[in-house]
């Protein structure tokens, strides 16, 4: 029934492997040039580790210390040792890196292969990679971990919607790996050559690489025919792998045997009690060649209290609600984007697309919603159209507590990416 | 010394491994239902291989016969034993798809390892891959030698010259794998980015996915202070990884005990001369998933006779001269576009871009070559330019024996592209 016999592990034993592992992950990072100063400076060793609660002991990590320390600032192995790089663009600024030896690739491989099971593919499936490979860890983690379960794998990358839908037909593709904002972008496509989305024969698609809503999933799901799945990683924690979900959709599996999941008050550092929002904090366990301690993901979400009906012990995350560096402050109200999706994403009149705008109209921030309108809906009938655009007006006010401008555009209208969407266009002038 | 011990095999040892493989090759391409069907109606069987030499009693196999199998008329395994897929892009038309089961691909990772090894990379080396990834053969089959071989691998990716030299010079990058095309335009970007080629760390380049001269390879590692080292692959073969060269740089040893070659003049299909130019011919010997039986490849080539110095028995193979259906028949007369590109590039006054373009006149055909002057010698004095012109006139006419229309245009004027380089514009009408 499992992938991984890790997965069927008890409270108990997760505490346990977590206490070793973490004593471990402490003697390995202080081989290298940055966790020796920090462990140093910190006074706490391996010994000190007498449970996983023991980590708050420990420093943590930002992105700051990474740019910092790049490029090999947090390597504990010889670079002979390392087989792959990861990084982020850094065309300009401060790039970061992250580095894996092969037993790197491998625990990767086989982190991923176990959510890809824990969700229902099988090696009998035909698993097409719509993400774009390279040094984004999307790609090849997803397709490491697929061949590692032993799908046929279809490593077509992103874009060329008219390739994808050829291979998936001629395929039989069972199984896709997709963002979600390129999934619904995807279905416009299909649309628009006349085919159905849901007579394609995908039964599952992976999705994650971007935030995104329960409504969003919905949409994808109902569109598709299909049951879609949550996935969350970091590149900083290898990639994704890192949590999923299982086929009770009722929140993202941690891998505690391999991840350290704290979720603490941005503010206070303090660990929030369980259920409520803060920010995801992760240290990695069996990372050989670049161990990472207490990272300040910048994620925010939750744990979810209780214990899921699958089984597995491991604790479970919510969808990310945002990251505490896209919070908008809006005529001083805090609003996270997530937001006016879930809203917008619940309205079956509201089509794929919309962007949020801000402008600054002397001193008043102005707060627009441009949303795109399905074609069944978009008639001539300006008092129709008045009145959902007064209906999504009342709704986005009642959640966000600020009342927005909404402006209904034609579908298609709005500029489409087919990698990470865009959904803010802050047009404020810096202060 | 090696990386495989297979390199040092004799050539006795080469023929009955040969002929062991090819009686194992045929038992199982038989269970696919394009070669039950080929290989009945040529009633020949596993029993009837008595020396490698008995492949000639096998009926070829081409591209039209791929297209008309599609999709899986050449598999031998249940699809639940495949990994992987590549496919020819096949928007439009008809596609080719080639299909690995998971030893399939380990086998080509350590073939392509191999093939490094020999180029004299080794696991210390920080390679970066400037190839592109996904559904073509080139960026995966070199991703999972390097890894295979230890190498630090950048997965780069093609494009985005910025990145690319940022990353090289961030983690002192001594390998790449770039299409050669690219790597003259790449030189050109350094230059005008007041970045000499020659100071980037860069001790080796492999070079391949598109044919290239002698000259051209000489030029780059001029360029970047380097040893370039040609790499031959095509998707039914695997990918990358068939044929490479040794420190020599005498040819590409192409690995007998994976593959068989045959050079066949592309009329008769008799076995030419060693060292006589025809079509190669190849035959998988460890590939599960989906044998290949005498692929007409349309690469043409010779066998160099004799015995390399670096004491590996596996015949070489020189570079390919062309392809048999890229030929261009002008006024009658055959020309490939190696031809031109040879003379150019031997050239010092000859940039690196270069465009043939092909009218029609009447019934005339019009053979024009647009060559891309470096800036260097683009001077103002119509006299010297004029004579360059007389000169690649004249060294045209004799290579070719046909009179070109020469212009001379200026640097960074013609069409650059990052993948494969488009050489030829034939602009006459269809008949």
């Amino acid at each position: 029934m499992h992938f991984d016999p890790a997965e069927a592990l008890s409270r108990e034993e997760i505490a346990s492997l977590q206490t070793a592992r973490l004593r471990e992950t402490i003697e390995r990072a202080a081989r290298s040039p940055f966790y020796a100063r920090v462990l140093a400076e910190a006074g706490v060793g391996p010994d000190d580790i007498k449970s996983p609660q023991d980590i708050r002991r420990l420093p943590l990590t930002t992105k700051q210390h990474l740019r910092a320390s790049y490029p090999y600032g947090l390597v504990t192995v010889p670079i002979a040792d390392l087989v792959r790089l990861h990084a982020s663009s850094g065309t300009t600024g401060s790039p970061t890196a992250v580095f894996y030896t092969e037993r790197d690739i491998r625990t990767w491989a086989s982190l991923m292969a176990r959510c890809m099971h824990m969700a229902g593919v099988r090696r009998e499936d035909v698993f097409q990679n719509m993400s774009g490979y390279g040094l984004f860890t999307g790609g090849l983690g997803i397709h490491y971990g697929a061949e590692a379960l032993g799908c046929l794998t279809i490593p077509a990358g992103a874009g060329n919607s008219r390739r994808q839908v050829k291979l998936i037909r001629d395929f039989s593709v069972s199984v896709v790996h997709i963002i979600p904002s390129y999934a619904l972008h995807f279905a416009d496509f299909l649309q628009s050559e006349g085919i159905s989305p849901a007579s394609l024969p995908i039964r599952i698609a992976l999705i994650g690489a971007e935030p995104h809503t329960e409504e969003t999933r919905r949409r994808i799901e109902g569109l598709y025919g299909c049951r879609a799945f949550n996935s969350y990683g970091l590149s900083e924690m290898n990639g994704p792998g890192v949590a999923f979900e299982c086929t009770e959709q009722q929140g993202m599996h941690l891998w505690e045997d391999a991840f350290i999941a704290e979720i603490l008050d941005p503010n206070t550092f303090e660990p929030v009690p369980d259920g409520e929002l803060g920010e995801l904090v992760l240290t990695t366990l069996t990372r050989e060649g670049m161990p990472v301690i207490r990272y300040r993901t910048r994620d925010l979400t939750r744990f979810i209290p209780g214990q899921c009906a699958c089984g597995r012990a491991h604790r479970r995350i919510d969808r990310i609600a945002g990251r505490t560096d896209d919070m908008l402050i809006i005529k001083g109200v805090n609003i996270y984007p997530m937001q006016v999706e879930q809203i917008l994403m619940g309205m079956p009149e509201v089509g794929s697309n919309y962007l949020i705008e801000l402008t600054r109209d002397g001193h008043m921030d102005q707060f627009t919603v441009k949303v795109e309108i399905t074609e069944d809906f978009f008639v001539e009938d300006m008092r129709a159209l008045n009145a959902l655009r007064g209906r999504i007006v009342t709704k986005l006010r009642d959640e966000l507590l600020i009342t927005p401008r909404v402006e209904l555009v034609q579908h298609g209208s709005l500029p489409v990416t087919e990698g990470k969407a865009q959904r803010v266009s802050d047009l404020r002038p810096k202060d």
